[in-house]
């Protein structure tokens, strides 16, 4: 079990090291993003840390204007529409080198992650040689998907519908093809060096495909998102796929990483799909992610326990469970609250 | 056939009117909602007017403070999160009085629509007997759903996820329930004005119901859309239930009508369903209206005549269908384009 956004601001000593810091250059700081990383693993104890990083780095790595403005999100230099606007945008290359930071950031927060589980763990002591591999906590590397990486380059910022981006598959479907294969190209090297420096999965987040129909899906994003993830496909890895309000679109998300060769991996499920119903729609050998409303963080702790206890139980309709929020962790939220439910959680 | 939000800002006589005139006020300015309510019958020749309005104004009628920021949306004076919030917000009533601008103008579209109708009429003259009845354009009655208002309340502004109402719900459901029944009378009182003095059908906006899981849906939003619709259940008049990101809810918004005693009702659909599999849910005796792509008005022509034929290719699964956009008209459309589109489907 681990909590999608746990790195991030319902930490006090997250909001303690980014103060004065704006959000990618944090993420460009090795030591910054691996202490990040680790805090609320070591604060809550869940089983898994999640690379602290934003979809939009590897676009500013290849040398894109982005930045991410408080209280609104990443913000583009342009809105790139047309095709010239993407043609010399696919021109930009992501150097190997510009990759440095993050490879850094990955392989401290490993050492971080086995110094840590040493520490937890009574049979080995920190420091000695056998703390580092059995029971390590794994590092999930982080990627947005190539649509939703689009959709905020097309729009030059976020939207509530992505109409320009659903406009420009339909009106230009090639140009919409290159800009999703550069951004495939892109996301997909960002999870392969996380991959190569220590990282022991792989989570796919494409948060709007949820405003997409089946057929927009299938035919104008998919293929994009397989492609990201054949970058990681012959490393041992397991991925997970996850979007919001993607109720619809579960089978299809399912098929993405089969598409490009990943044998295991799991399907994220925001919190209006009940995880028996999402099993159903998954089929027998799908394990699924999820999927605990994070409204219910802010509702008495009797509230949220008994949502916490029935999302387990609906989640051992599929043959895997991995416990977590529907949706990331808002920031408001009080870190006791996900301590208690990691406790909770670990207790089933 | 008629388009959400066909008035407003697609129109250059629509932004012409409301030149220094704030959003609220020309709602409650008569003759000016009369006009921008007819204006795109005029130009594109649909078959129904929808009245201009916007889901706040019986909260600015009742006298809570709520203004419509440009660029924002609905902002409210205060969040109402608490009991005690929630408990002096609905000691506030709606006076009767409070709706004559609300009746005002739907008389002054009513008879502007007549005189319309007259005026495409071969058989009848602008000005004569016979030029009021058949044929007359309708008139559809507006109103925000119980929870869409309510999420405004409590949220404050509009936000992505609607967690404080959620998160509301389930921490203090009496609270809740306090606040969704006054919400649900009010735009209930509001919809029924409407159709006293003349407006020929309603339909419920829940524009944020897609942001919760069916049972959230069922036990804490249903029963206060059906309550709001009482108040129109004993008229002569057919009701349409829309939201948006719905798929998952079809089947239960059909239902809310129902249980609130009308008995002819559609259901609206987003762009996400297509429109037979909608039908398959909804069952065999119920009418559709949706649901064209917004994002598709912004293609090249060919590629939105072959969606609108394929829309309505697919609503004759159902018993009946409106043909209608699946959202709301996008701000920045070449009125044109819905011109032509209305051609095309009477042409159909």
């Amino acid at each position: 079990m681990w909590f999608m956004r746990q790195a991030g601001r319902s930490l006090p000593e997250y909001r303690e090291v980014r103060r004065g810091v704006g959000m990618l250059e944090s993420c460009l700081r090795p030591a910054l993003a691996a202490e990040i990383t680790l805090q609320p693993v070591r604060r809550h104890g869940v089983d898994a840390a999640i690379f602290f990083s934003d979809i939009v780095v590897p676009l500013r790595l290849a040398g894109v204007g982005v930045d991410i403005k408080a209280g609104v999100g990443p913000v583009m230099d342009q809105p790139y529409r047309t095709a010239d606007d993407v043609a010399r945008l696919v021109e930009r290359e992501l150097d190997d080198a510009a990759l440095s930071p993050i490879r850094e950031a990955v392989a401290l927060t490993v050492a971080g992650l086995d110094e840590l589980s040493a520490g937890r763990d009574p049979h080995g002591s920190p420091g000695s040689d056998n703390s580092v591999g059995v029971g390590a906590v794994p590092l999930i590397g982080f990627g947005g998907a190539p649509f939703t990486l689009a959709a905020y380059l097309v729009e030059g910022r976020p939207s509530r519908d992505h109409l320009a981006a659903r406009t420009l598959m339909h009106a230009d479907p090639d140009t919409w093809r290159r800009l999703t294969e550069w951004t495939a190209e892109l996301t997909g090297r960002f999870l392969c060096a996380q991959v190569l420096a220590g990282a022991s999965a792989v989570q796919l987040f494409d948060s709007w495909a949820g405003s997409l129909s089946l057929a927009d899906y299938q035919a104008h994003v998919a293929p994009s998102s397989a492609r990201a993830l054949t970058h990681v496909a012959d490393l041992p890895v397991p991925g997970i796929h996850f979007g919001t309000g993607t109720g619809h679109l579960l089978a299809a998300m399912r098929d993405v990483p089969r598409a490009a060769g990943l044998v295991h991996s799991a399907v994220g499920v925001d919190y209006r799909t009940p995880l028996d119903e999402a099993a159903a729609a998954l089929g027998a050998d799908v394990p699924v992610q999820g999927n605990v409303d994070p409204a219910l963080l802010a509702a008495p702790w009797e509230v949220l326990e008994a949502h916490v206890r029935d999302v387990v139980a609906r989640g051992r309709a599929a043959p895997g469970h991995v416990l977590n929020l529907g949706h990331g962790v808002p920031p408001d939220t009080d870190p006791a609250v996900l301590t208690r439910v990691a406790r909770l959680v670990h207790s089933l």
